[in-house]
């Protein structure tokens, strides 16, 4: 594909984060995306042949710079609190932004396929997390926590926050409160 | 009501409950509850007049079921470690059935609604945890832990569980690890 086409197709993946983001999966259609992005049919099925394709792309692209962040930052020795806060941070800014979350689309497409695609996101954020705070454990900056307990509490509180704050109206307060309870968890002596 | 009407109503109720938790809210008619039921459309509709009024009923029915079960037992004095221990393994049963849960079809429902009844549900919970929180730290059973941190970890923690176990198979080992750190927050010294 050329430069060109690459173009494209990044920015049929950003219009229909979107549209997915808003809708939810079951009720974005081709020309739905077609109409957004301002393109013909043929057009568009020259790079994808269904919503589950586009999908599943943006599904990937979200896994992989998850997954890219934490590793190249610690091949460079950064300090693991250091990176610990910029990914708290993170997370707090998506907890603000439920209107960008793909919760409900992801629920909803998980519906249409088997689960493997959405284990495999799991795991990955599995692995990412248990990296960072292995790291900071062996830096001795993070307490000799369980590895997996703080992860799970990380992942499924965070997404726990992203559904309910599609809900009500929830209050910084809150995701402070969690944010500061995980850290407090590995770094306070 | 007489006793005949009150077990109807229960019943419907049941039957409802089931309905919302295997199709969301917005899939069951009143037409699926009659039928279900086995009730014609002029005895279903002198109970409730819509399905939104059905799903109203047995949030109150589960939420003062839920607002009562730790008052009560502390009042009794009942040791604020076997409280615990219970309403942990009966979130644990939960988790495990998730086709029991209704998270989906109160995201559905939510969005029929204004967020009012979502969020005295949720103050509801907050109470409910925060007040069993407060007094096994009055009995000296609990750490000192900050209560709203550990109120939110455990609600938000708990949902997001709930709607990933209707995503993908989640074992035993993921519930145990979020429910051990509950209690290892509160209780290790």
């Amino acid at each position: 594909m050329g430069i060109k086409g690459e173009k494209t197709r990044e920015n049929i993946l950003d219009v229909s984060y979107s549209l997915f983001a808003e809708k939810g999966f079951k009720q974005v259609t081709m020309k739905d995306v077609c109409e957004t992005v301002g393109m013909s049919r043929g057009g568009l099925y020259s790079h994808f042949s269904s919503t589950s394709q586009i999908f599943e792309a943006i599904l990937e692209k979200i896994t992989e710079k998850d997954a890219l962040d934490f590793e190249s930052e610690i091949k460079k020795g950064i300090p693991a609190v250091q990176i610990l806060d910029k990914a708290l941070s993170l997370l707090k800014s998506e907890m603000k932004h439920p209107e960008d979350s793909l919760g409900i689309a992801i629920y909803e497409y998980a519906q249409t396929v088997d689960s493997d695609v959405m284990e495999e996101m799991n795991k990955s954020g599995e692995k990412r997390w248990a990296k960072l705070i292995r790291y900071g454990i062996k830096t001795g900056e993070f307490n000799d926590v369980n590895v997996n307990e703080i992860v799970n509490i990380i992942l499924y509180s965070y997404q726990g926050v992203r559904m309910w704050s599609r809900i009500i109206p929830m209050k910084q307060k809150t995701f402070n409160s969690i944010l500061d309870n995980i850290k407090r968890q590995l770094t306070e002596r």
